[in-house]
């Protein structure tokens, strides 16, 4: 009978949404053991243990990122998915909330309330706003169908893809400076990968217009941290909204602690909820068990 | 030839868009006289001047509240419209800008980060979450069709009407419990009309739960201020976001100021923006010079 064994912080709720589920021929174990084929749970559990998994066959991981699965010392011989298709909702609301912040003012009118001030300042509207996508998968989509909501245009860099509809305009390549050239809003939710390692360096964030504002919810890798502390420092870019970073927890001696119009947000953009990640796992297994192909099979190579 | 009195703080912006629109036999003029016979403009400003327009005919509002212009005391011998359809965008920017701050904890991260605190507290998401509009008018299918965009579940409160598919399920008259019942959203978008004077009271504040939030960008008369302040001083609310009051600006001494969990937005929540406003008008004018009828006539009596 296949094995299952949970790795995460949630293993009780998972268990519960899996057995709901009645599942046929499966068994779930709490400890790794030479009879578990299949795991569910978070990469960064699950990478100390492939060793003690003799008979693994797929993870399914809970987590979009899978980096640390992903290490060349690791063992490659078992399929990995991960989990896809579920956040598109929560980054929405994540960068969204922080724009209209942003336009709104919501920061300077709760000190003006502080202060006991009545503050009429007009605030900005997203209608109109342009906002630049790095990275246009399922995460990009669900962004760029929120941002034509609230009446804003939508620029997408991408390898190649150009098959979202709420996309205005596509860039790829090199073509970077003229992606980010009238930017209100640059939005990475780039993977982390070689390709994408300090995309978001100097260059780039010097073509954006000072008035823009960087929304990092993707990976920390993907930015150059000491190039964007340099253009807040220096006023060349208005502001900019940080979930992940190189290392997290965000060191206590990091410069973003004290770096202007930064907001740091510690990883907390669109966090893994079990009622939205066992159905993957759920709908993974039946394609495995009926040995058909599984869903959002990461390329080790390629890195998601 | 027919003479337009603008009357804003915005007046030559208006005669900017209106010029540009090259209507047919139209004077725009800078001072009441005798031959002005339409005006544009704030309510605030054309009320005392009614009394020295003996041509007029037409008022086009820039504000979708007229109540300056409602008074008994006061002429109602001319046509009144006012602005609609324009500001179901900014207030959904608004609503669901604080809606999503509120879930996301955004001014609790804030501290955090002040303190230099890596603040992983998970947040919440609107999906799911239940909102119940008091009004659905253009403003009110606005929001709900946003909260359907979030995944929201929607409750309607209307005197009679029933064509927004975008609400799940309408209530009205006095079942005002049974609507308040659930929700973890009270947002209300009425007019301010004798029927809907502290339509948010006592018992119906005491009819929501106390994880519910009451979102007021619409007029202070529909809500009982002392008793929005009671249940939130009690804890059997648990917050408000309040953009009008039943006195502007909110007096230095008014509790609000000191009230737990309420933001105060200062009437910002969405404000008349000439290039909204100015086709109503251009709209309107061809309708007027055609003989046709105009859109949005107030009834002097509903006061909507």
């Amino acid at each position: 009978m296949p094995t299952l064994l949970i790795l995460t912080r949630h293993a009780d709720t998972y268990r519960r949404l899996i057995e709901a589920a009645r599942l046929p021929d499966l068994a779930i174990v709490e400890h790794e053991s030479s009879a578990v084929d299949v795991v569910l749970g978070e990469p960064s559990q699950i990478r100390g243990l492939l060793a003690s998994l003799p008979s693994l066959r797929w993870v399914q991981s809970t987590w979009a990122g899978v980096e640390p699965l992903l290490d060349r010392s690791l063992r490659r011989d078992y399929t990995l998915t991960n989990a896809r298709g579920v956040f598109g909702g929560l980054m929405s609301e994540y960068v969204f909330g922080y724009l209209i912040a942003h336009e709104r003012l919501i920061f300077d009118k709760r000190a003006a309330q502080q202060a006991g001030r009545w503050d009429p300042t007009p605030p900005g509207t997203l209608r109109g706003r342009q906002i630049g996508l790095l990275g246009v998968g399922t995460i990009g989509a669900a962004l760029a169908r929120t941002a034509k909501h609230f009446g804003m245009r939508v620029k997408g860099y991408t390898r190649a893809s150009e098959d979202c509809a709420d996309v205005d305009q596509y860039f790829h390549g090199d073509d970077l400076a003229r992606f980010a050239a009238d930017l209100d809003y640059l939005v990475s939710v780039m993977p982390n990968t070689s390709a994408t390692r300090h995309l978001v360096d100097a260059a780039l964030l010097a073509a954006l217009p000072p008035r823009a504002v960087l929304v990092n919810p993707g990976r920390g890798t993907v930015v150059d941290e000491a190039a964007l502390a340099d253009a807040l420092q220096s006023g060349r870019l208005a502001g900019a909204v940080l979930d992940v970073f190189q290392q997290e927890p965000l060191p206590a001696d990091h410069v973003f602690w004290r770096t202007p119009n930064v907001i740091i947000t510690s990883h907390t953009a669109a966090l893994s909820i079990p009622a939205d990640i066992a159905p993957v796992f759920i709908d993974n297994y039946k394609r495995w068990s009926a040995g058909d192909a599984l869903k959002y099979v990461v390329d080790f190579e390629r890195g998601y």
